[in-house]
């Protein structure tokens, strides 16, 4: 079965945002998204979040440079006001080309 | 603490497929798998689906040879009526001889 | 956006070793964590679990020395009496000083 190198991005954030981060990473490319329940702590922003604990975790599976506009409009936009952790990391996709 | 190479292979689908998959890991040399319930949307089939949005998040940690075994499967039986999503990222495990 | 390699660290276990587990994620310098309610099986210790299929997902990005240092805890501390799986990858964070 032929993989294909792309990258999932994980984003936790505050339930707030779970609307807004699913257009964003439409508006930037992304074809799919999951969406999971979580809890969690973490560092924060300067906004003392209503939601302490009830948290949301988006990865989207993209590629490189759809993940990179993902995280700068993240970046750009939610990161001074909100509690929002962004990582990224390298897979193998089955018919990775669906997502690209 | 000495820490294995395996795979972590991870497996988004409708939940009506979620036995029969927990099924296909085992019978392919899989031996245990997390499952969390999630939403999402993403690239499908052909099939319309009466699950839209509530999809199952399945992982399993396995040796290459198993999860090269697994991805065959499961590109053989359920892409072409299913939405599944399926990727793999090698990890460090803990005691990874139990996987193997 | 400058990424910083870090990595996640990612525990499965039984519930009731949740707060437990949090503790000692920020007793050896952890700096938040993500908490997933799951189901699973897998290999198990020698403790017959009361809460199979009952398991908790415990996600933390940290720095490689604190990764080394929780590993080493969770299998002095947990992995003889309760079924625990851990697994480590590197992943890019986005103000990833933050976790350090």
């Amino acid at each position: 079965m032929k993989l294909t190198e792309l990258f999932l991005v994980t984003i936790v954030t505050e339930r707030i945002l779970r609307d807004d981060l699913v257009d964003l990473i439409r508006d930037n490319g992304g074809k799919g998204y999951t969406i999971t329940d979580v809890e969690g702590e973490g560092s924060r922003g300067t906004r003392v979040s209503d939601f302490e604990g009830k948290n949301v975790k988006i990865e989207t599976v993209v590629s490189r440079e759809v993940g990179n506009k993902i995280i700068d409009q993240i970046a750009e936009h939610y990161f001074e006001n909100y509690a929002v952790i962004v990582y990224a990391n390298p897979v193998k996709v089955v018919r990775g080309d669906k997502y690209i």
